[in-house]
């Protein structure tokens, strides 16, 4: 395709000249003039701009189908969007993410660059709309009221696969890691105090189990977003289109894209309502939230080399400081949390905008889909770096966590079924002032003979629920 | 019950008298000094006092099946526990809802007041613990951290059970109003600015689904925290608990609550992880979020008298102004927004608290408690009050709503098959600057015949999609 | 005051009965009746309940100065507001803190109590408001919309002074513990990795200066509070007042009140924004995120107590644990990290209410004040119970610390000026490898004599800056 | 600069080959690794990139000033900085703005990039580090700790001014609209029920008002952050730094950056202190609030054209519809409403992460400059974006809002201090039912006489306190 001329276009403003290179039209033109606002364009998120290709290929096979785009027409679109889902021409979606006006520059731009595409594929010169009109052809049965939210769940569902992918892959680094510690006997702590054993897998296996779980609701909150109101048109009373062309289009939109999507039982509710929107960001929450958790724990299981816990060692990524020579710092899940801090941070901002709607239609959605597409990116990208550069690595100091096993005041919870709660604590507080150990002491009191406490503090025992016959 | 005198009771720091009526001891004491913050004790929640009744009833159960709790005592606690059930000693859970120590005080309080009221039933005094001892008995098999988790799911179950009644409750009083309104034409609008007709029927079906939409996903949410983990004593790994301990437990509370409770796959993870409570607060807030864009619309709608939309009436409820005569406010919505701003707030505490968990426990599940408690209450107060003081008897001005139908300029959009998009935007420009009807200017200017005119804007076809022949 | 009988009083919805001991009237019933929603009546802020009598009071004083109220009741009015300032009839104060309405039920209340009381001492029965009446006479040249926020900016100032005296206190506790610890020597970190020495006096005392620095911001934001709009009545515009109230009731009210309230440049601004609440809350967050931060580091410090850092122990002030016996747990810092998130969960509510306001006034000033009132009270909670039930007890195991800087690899930082980054990081992770400690490590190497480490590594000037002659 | 062939550097990780052209090195290169998140560079924040070559040149010149750094160095070091505050090299300014290693990799960076430069100005090829060194010489007396926070606020400073210079031009922008719109009678509004009137002048007054509020609370809050901790190196005991160093860098930081700058008085505190940051979001986040009020209220007066309250219009910047012809929507409003629910989602990142600091200091610092630098670009971008493109068109449709005055009820107000507040109930409720107005009503019953009515109603008296008698 060699660049035009550039060329003159109207809208209800008046005229303005486009640079011939320009796939985008007056409208986009228009939208770039009115929100130079971050700077960042909308192909900073691909998946959104095939998923909009994907929504414009449904619509013109769904009016070809129903008799209302002649054939030609219906070729050179979807000969456009093909492109368009293959990686062309993403350049030319330059709209900020940040926009006023419910999308509605998003889905002019994506007419006009698909207009002008499908143009050139026609043999016309861009601009040439009298042979395929941005709005009267590739937008047609259509408005910005049902296309955008739709290509938005699209776009999401999109991503939330992937970063099910990476937290799969995070998970996996996680169960390895619980296998290799199986052995390892360690102090669990609750409320940052000493409690009782456990092993140092059994520690990793809970993360990857909360991966796991995470996984599973996302994969539920997906599907919340499959529902669309593709139809809707501008308020969801489906005014301008065929009475057959909702579920027309959407068994062509989930052919095209993959994505089990069917249209909502009530399009003037669906049309208002971000509800899903909220619901999955919520979700996102969560898995940062407890991302978060997770990192601050190996943050603190590493923390040291001497005056911290130091029973992991996170590997070594860069060096930490530029003063302290050879200190070494938990750069990888420092970054996870601030990813998850951020998430967070983008959550509410959905609330905000979701509570903000009004009457038919809620004109925020463009933040909304922004704040999404941020955390579901930064969090599959976090989760791909803390599985590789560091949970991967995670080795054990086995000795120094055993020591503080037999060590411990905590093991004196196993002996208080054989001498009850009350003569337990003040074993326990005798532990704590004279230093000593709770298994001596024990047998120096002669609370317990020599067998029955190393019965009952086998390692193997304390980690698991037994059999006992408690004191009377 | 007669009360008894004074008695004395002893924990690691020392001795102290309880007063004679008190059927908490001295833990539950320590507790009350400890935290002096809001002044509201936990029996502010009733359905937590009922939850902990029936876990620890669950527990007595499982460990007298077990062998490991006599019969008299299993006997008493049970009878202990059944009256608290009943709605009985409540005024005994006295520790504040606002309370360090992970539930501890809040598991303790339960343990001593169970114990007294047993001792009494078994014939014994208050305090005289060598007959069936707080810990030792009526906490066998058991940790807070097991203990209290599954009290709050449980209780939490409970409440959102009371909200989708009352949800369900106010999406009827919506229902009735959309029946009512059916054929109540009305400018639909998007952005604030005036878009296509619908019906005020629609607008008003649509808030049903919304709310049905939401009792389902509630619904979902709830099922999530039926998945407990008593058994897991202090960390997950269910020390001091005999292997069959988790399920017979389980197997008892499902009865005994009523609720599907099932126990986790790992205890240890589900231990730390604070997911579900998360995910939940993050649906209320769903809820919330939606619920007050629905008020927001009621409030606009009914904007006025003179100088508003002036849509619907909302019914008085009350005086509005101390200074202007006979202004009435749209209190009941407004309320209802308040509590939804609350609720988002509650859910941003949620997940402060839960990301603050370290390691093996989560220290601040008492705040996550106390947060979802008030959302669920208030939120369900608030449907009931929107249901019976506004909803149902809200009234049109169909008139009104008629008039500015027949002088819209966004009827224009139903031309635009006809006439094309551009030449509807210069009709639609027309009718602004001349304040003219589309229908008389589209007729004036020979764009369209009367008959053309008159069919293709005719109300019941404005309303819902329709065959059409695109203009080519 | 004897009880009277029944009385029948009337609003725009008709007529309604009363119980003869109620001071409130059938304003107040609406509400009642309207909002049953927390179940938590507005005396439960009894200093909003005595800015109220402030306010009115104030008015009434300027109404008469004005000319505009007779002697007669000027003096009742003054009389009874006098009587609640002092803490009566606040149970007369029994609408929900949660309402619809702007406040308006809540002035409704106040100028019923003190109509009624005022009646009863002038004479006459409650409810004869041909007497005195309660918007003709209490809310003269009022209207909620001053009257409301003018209260809750006096109640909110009350409240902040006393915070700050429990902030003073709690900060006069930590700096008692910095001079207390001043040569405790220990070893900083950072990002929970070993840094370089310090002493545990430099770290307390570094929590004493926070708390300082966040007593003079929370000064600062509330001296935003004490512009107010009393004279603004519905809108700002000072509609149905003289042209002198508003400054004659400012400054009746700072008599009055001892605050030092002045009347806003621009009432119409004055009477729609909210900024100066939206700021105090933003103060409060910040400071629950520093109390949070601080009661973090203390629960880190004091964690073990043998397999933690085990650097500081906080007092005991009740069992830790239902299993493990002698378990003690950082009970207090816990409750105060909560208090921490839910004052940030308030903060968001008050800025979702801030961003809801819309036109002339904003009608969710209830919700803004119950979250401020809410957190303003629990922190002055939490900092009493930290000063006096934890910080006040702390003592530090210091011959533990001490070992660990001398173990430390951090302070190879002292030597870098003498021989390089790159040879100290080398020197660090030698002792790392090889477990020897940093001194030895370099003497062996010949890095530097025994004379200059000596000097180089003395505690005291390692913990303050120092000259020296850099390598070259 | 000629490009360089390719280098090799070490660090203690090992060798890494370094591109020819980069004037970073290994530190920067294993950060790039670690950190691909969000794709966005450092240098997309160009005042933070000044404010470190700012804090650079500081520690230089002091260095110098103190006798530690030779004159060559100095002078190499100091045109560095200044080329870089000259906008130079910034593109190699590479890692990511959200980074772990609390900001260690941008200081890296900084010391890598000015290091080569100042080796290339010395006649020294990049890399050649021991004729000039990153951490020896560039890095000086110098810690991540305290540069890094330092080089944020300033670079806050910076920001924050051009964001008041921003709001100033909208205060502008609103304040001439104030004078245009002087005598333009219309209907205030509280609770969105017509309250009383007012002059549309009023109304846009008050909102020029407000965000000169919002600039003086922004100055204030700036100063806060003019408070730094250069010197503290580490953990603020300011080992590695001359005794004198702190205060001559900071002499030398005021000069260079044009900031009034003064280093804190406790630099252990100021170390680990996010205060200040925390209290700066949050004055960001009542600017977000109060401009998103602002702008809901200008798409609420703007609704319409023909069915919503049309009282203002707004103009039209590009076409509102892709099925609607001639709609044309409120899009500037919309982006900054967007742009303030962003900026509240970056006070939440804030607080979370300020939250999350340990011990000595803030590992999450990266997040919070990232979302502050964020929030103070977006909202200076929005600023005059809604100056320029919204409120210098707006116009009054004047006879609308007159005629709704007339036709109201609420003027009834203005009677109530001569009829009573009951009389003028019954009277509005009258005018209500019967749809005539106060004026022939009152006027018809008698109540007032037509002179006294004219004179009541005047509109100037409407709009402003007066003098009148009250009725006894």
């Amino acid at each position: 395709m060699t660049a035009s001329a550039e060329r003159t276009e109207h809208d209800l403003l008046g005229a303005r000249t486009l640079p011939g290179h320009a796939y985008y039209g007056i409208h986009t033109l228009r939208a770039l003039e009115n929100f130079p606002i971050s700077g960042a364009p909308i192909s900073v998120y691909p998946e959104l701009i095939r998923a909009l290709a994907c929504v414009k290929q449904a619509a013109a096979e769904a009016n070809a189908e129903l008799g209302l785009l002649p054939e030609a027409k219906r070729r050179a679109i979807v000969a456009a969007c093909a492109e368009i889902r293959a990686g062309a021409l993403h350049e030319h979606f330059v709209v900020d993410v940040i926009q006023g006006g419910a999308g509605t520059s998003t889905n002019m731009n994506a007419n006009e660059v698909i207009a002008n595409r499908a143009l050139e594929l026609m043999g016309h010169q861009r601009g040439d709309y009298q042979h395929l009109h941005p709005h009267q052809d590739v937008n047609l049965s259509q408005s910005t009221n049902d296309v955008y939210p739709t290509a938005l769940k699209l776009a999401a569902y999109f991503g939330i696969s992937r970063l099910r992918e990476a937290m799969a892959y995070l998970r996996q680094a996680f169960a390895d890691r619980a296998e290799a510690f199986a052995d390892v006997l360690k102090m669990g702590r609750t409320q940052l105090q000493d409690a009782v054993p456990m092993t140092l897998g059994q520690e990793f296996g809970a993360y990857a189990v909360m991966l796991g779980e995470d996984e599973a609701r996302l994969g539920e909150a997906s599907l919340l977003i499959t529902e669309i109101n593709l139809g809707a048109t501008a308020i969801g009373t489906g005014i301008n289109t065929h009475p057959d062309y909702a579920h027309v289009a959407c068994r062509h939109l989930a052919r095209i894209s993959g994505v089990p999507v069917s249209t909502a039982d009530n399009l003037v509710e669906a049309s208002q309502d971000c509800g899903s929107f909220v619901q999955l960001s919520g979700v996102l929450k969560r898995v940062a939230v407890k991302l978060s958790k997770t990192c601050n724990d190996l943050r603190l299981l590493s923390s040291g080399p001497r005056a911290g816990l130091g029973e992991i060692n996170l590997p070594t990524t860069q060096a930490g400081s530029s003063i302290i020579p050879g200190k070494v710092n938990p750069v990888i899940p420092e970054v996870v949390n601030q990813i998850a801090f951020e998430v967070i941070g983008n959550d509410l901002t959905v609330s905000f905008a979701a509570e903000a709607g009004q009457l038919q239609h809620n004109a925020f959605e463009p933040i909304i889909a922004h704040s999404l597409f941020k955390s579901i990116t930064h969090l599959r990208n976090g989760c791909l770096v803390l599985a590789d550069r560091c949970v991967r690595g995670i080795t054990a100091n086995r000795e120094h966590m055993r020591a503080q096993v037999e060590n411990s005041i905590g093991i004196v919870t196993a002996l208080t079924p054989y001498i009850g709660y009350e003569q337990a604590t003040e074993l326990a507080q005798d532990a704590l002032q004279t230093g000593r150990s709770v298994y001596k002491l024990a047998l120096a009191k002669g609370l317990l003979t020599r067998e029955a406490l190393e019965e009952i503090l086998k390692p193997e025992r304390l980690t698991r629920p037994r059999k006992f016959v408690p004191l009377r």
